[in-house]
Order: C-alpha cells, then structure tokens, then sequence
C-alpha cells in the first residue's frame, strides 16, 4: 500500500492511494498516521479493507508528509563510502546516529526555507526506514520484519550550523521544513529488497546525486539492528539511513542552496518530491 | 504547581499535588500531560480550578514521569565548568545540544537497568526545562515566557557507548530507563530564578555531586533562545540544562553503577528521586 496524508497544511486527513492511482480518504477509518496507527498491526488492518469502497479524494489536493509526527527521527551519517570521501571524513566503523528535531518534518512538496544567516544550505537525497514495531536488541536477521515501510526523505542540512559551531549534528539538520518526507510511505511488502533501489536528486534540472542504496555501507537491516542495540525503536520512529556522494559541500566549487532553487527527488518505487528554495 | 502522573507503568493517570501534599487526580479535565496538553495556556487553565474539589488519589501510589511523551528530548554537554574540566574536555564557546532518544522517559524511582555489556554506566542530576510555548529564534530576554515548568532529570549515560564508538553521543544517553523525569513537573510561575537551584546526587548514600544551577556555563534562558535559533521548540519537548561535576567518569578512580547501586537526586524545590540500579 501507498499511504498519504492530503489536505492543508495542519488539516491533513490520512489516505491510501488504490491500484488506478486514486487517492481515498482513510479518515473514517483511522484518525492519522503516528505512533501505534502505523505499526504494522495497523496496517494489517488496513490490508484487509476493501479500499475501493473507500471514498475518492479530489485529484490535486496537496500532499503532506505521511505521518503526522514523529517520535525519534534519527539520521545515519556518512553512510556512503564515496559521500564520506566528499566530506573528507573517514568511512565509519560504525554507524553514525544523530538526531533532526521531530518539527522539522515537512511535506515532499513544501518549500524548504532558508534563513537569512543560512549560507551553507545542502540537500541529501535519502531512503527513509519507517518502524512499525518495538524493537530493542533485535537480531540483524529479524530487523526487517520491524519495518512499517519505506519514503524518501530530503534530509536538508545547514552545514554551518552541522560543522563549523561547537558541538553535535542535530543543529544543522533541524530547522522547520529542514525534513521533507513522503509523498507515500509505501508499506514494507512492496519493497522486497531495500538495498536494490535508486537515488536521485536533481537541482534546478541538472543531476547532482544518482547512486543506489545497494552502495551503503550499512545496509537497513544492519542499522536497525544497531540502532536497536542502544535504544527502544517505536512504532513510528523514522531512521533516515544516509545520502551517497553529490551533495553541495561536496561538489567543487561547492554549491549551496538559493532563494528559487527548484530541487526533484526520487527514489525507485518510492515517488518523487520536489522543493522550492524560499527565504524565511 | 506541581504536576504529577500516577499509577501503575504504562497506566498513569495526570495529577496534581495540592498545598496539603495531597496528590488529586487530574485524569477527568486532561486526558493526559504531553504536547500541547502541557503547553503554558493548558496550565493556565488548571490554575483556575478548584484542585480541592478533585478526587484524592490514596497515599503512595507510584509515581511516573510526569510527561506521558516528550516530543524533543534534547540535552546540554558540558554546561558546567568543573564538569567540562573533569571530562577533560574544553569549555564550550556555545551550548553543545544532543539526544535522548524519547523511549528512554523513566519515572523518577524506575530502576536504572544496566545492561551486561554497559560497563561505564553513569549518572548526572540535571535541571530538566519543560517547553511549554511554541519557540522559534525568539529572544533571550523572552525566552523564560517559553517554559512550562522544571522537573529533576538523571541525564543516564554509558560513556563506553557515548564516547568510545563512532559517532555522536545519542548513542549512550537513549537506553530504557536512561531518562528519569520528575518527581513533579513544577510550573514555571513557582519557580522564580531557575539559576538559584541547589543540585545534589548521592550513590549508596555518598554526596558525589552537589553544585548550583547559578555555575552553569549557559543559563536556562540562553540555552532556549540558542536552540530557538536552529530548531522550532514545541510545547511538551524538554532540554535538559546538563550536569556539574562529579559523575562517576570524573572521580579518581572511576566510579561505575553496579547492579543493586542505589541513587538519590535532589534539586531545590523540585523533589527527589531514587533509582536502583537492576541487571537487565
């Protein structure tokens, strides 16, 4: 299943998108997507309505990020080997966790806001693992099976505020609309393999990242089950698992985002986002 | 006043504990105190309540966090100077911001579970800030207008997973059990300088450490309008202020919790809370 969420900004009602690309309204059914209501027992549920009997949503209504919130929203660093080698770090012997700030979750077609004094801002192209049940110390053979689904997440990075300050990641990953999420969390069985799917993030038409989650040193599975070794995983928890190389910072000359830059992302199977740069 | 949540884990019921020390339930006006629940206009609306005309809840039943969820549960490093010193790590130039993961939000009493393979557990008694209006880039000077109330947080930590892997410091602050909260959640109105607070923390009956919130590096209000700057603050998210010295890694030699340690944690006007350390 494609879940969304349409509807104003705010005012989003949950939804489901039908084989014929029809988008039905879920509000009877389910009050939102967050937490308990996207685990997998919740969509189990859902797998056994009868969606067509559902009613039709008007086609162009705007999309909002499929959940409504978000418990942890964890991030994996360098998870590229050529993207550490642009960030001049070294691969990691571990995964990298770090954190956005949960109110920075945005819809896939939000403008993503750019602060005056933001003038390192650099976009990250990357697969977004949705959990859809408790998991803590699982095994790397069961981690999977604790997946809701999968969405492409803009993982949308400050770098003066990730690198030159004092201190952690989560200051440069954090401000409101710095999360682009969806357009669809497409539930686990549709993606049988997430290390098979491709990347892309264009700006302003031309192609600045094209790789595939099969270049991740960790793969989801692994991360999942790492993660899990060090804190509770929840249903509704959002790990975003890492960009391959092509970001701003690492092109030369670097290239950072401006006021009316249009960004295009997709990931296979996943859908497509697109952004518009604006000043805030 | 003071807000609690009472009853059995997993079961708590809001409450509050009026002037005769009585606990009263709550759970008839508010279904619970997270998010906007517990914004600064919800207090508002249970001061004008007759507290004494609420049901009383019977003597020594066990007490919860007094947050059923945080949405952002950030901490402060390094926030004290001897703390810094003892970490052996250089006196920050702005606030060092990170994560607990929310799942690790433990009642003020909870055991403190140390897993088998947590072989530097530590502890750090912490002024816990609770937000209680919206705050994006405000000011200094109005940032105290932004807090809900305080409570004693045990900033729980497990250096050898915090400090000694890859990557940043979530990793050893977010175990279950790693973030008790409370006893209370005192709102902001009865405590009048969040600089003038007495913190002290005892292992199986030793003072390890014991300061004042007037030596913290970056005050309360600095701390918010800092973070303000990078990321939008919701009602319900709470920082953590970070810990004076004396943590078990800053004793000569170092002092690690063991299973059937006991802790005792105090911060002036705020209550106490007291865990013992289990195996898990």
């Amino acid at each position: 299943m494609k879940l969304v969420r349409f509807g104003a900004k705010g005012q989003e009602k949950p939804g489901v998108i039908t084989d014929d690309g029809t988008v039905r309204d879920l509000s009877a059914v389910t009050a939102d997507f967050a937490g308990a209501s996207i685990s997998c027992d919740a969509i189990e549920k859902l797998k056994s309505l009868d969606l067509t009997a559902l009613p039709e949503v008007e086609k162009g209504v705007r999309q909002g990020a499929p959940l409504a919130s978000i418990g942890n929203f964890l991030c994996v660093g360098l998870n590229y080997t050529n993207h550490a080698r642009e960030s001049n770090l070294p691969i990691p012997a571990e995964p990298i966790l770090f954190n956005k700030a949960p109110s920075c979750l945005s819809g896939p077609c939000d403008p993503v806001v750019r602060a005056a004094d933001a003038d390192k801002l650099d976009w990250e192209v990357e697969l977004a693992v949705v959990i859809g049940r408790p998991a803590y110390r699982i095994d790397r053979a069961d981690a999977l099976n604790h997946v809701a689904g999968y969405a492409i997440c803009n993982d949308v990075s400050e770098r003066s505020w990730q690198i030159e300050g004092t201190g952690q990641w989560v200051k440069g990953k954090s401000a409101p609309s710095f999360g682009p999420l969806g357009p669809w969390l497409v539930t686990a069985d549709e993606v049988p393999d997430p290390q098979a799917l491709e990347l892309k993030l264009e700006l302003n038409g031309k192609v600045m990242q094209s790789s595939s989650t099969a270049d991740m040193i960790f793969p989801v599975d692994e991360i999942i089950a790492y993660t899990s070794r060090f804190m509770r995983l929840e249903p509704g928890d959002v790990i975003t698992t890492g960009t391959p190389e092509g970001v701003g910072m690492g092109w030369n000359p670097q290239v950072w985002l401006q006021t009316g830059d249009e960004m295009r992302l997709t990931v296979s199977g996943l859908g497509e986002q697109r952004q518009t740069v604006t000043a805030g």
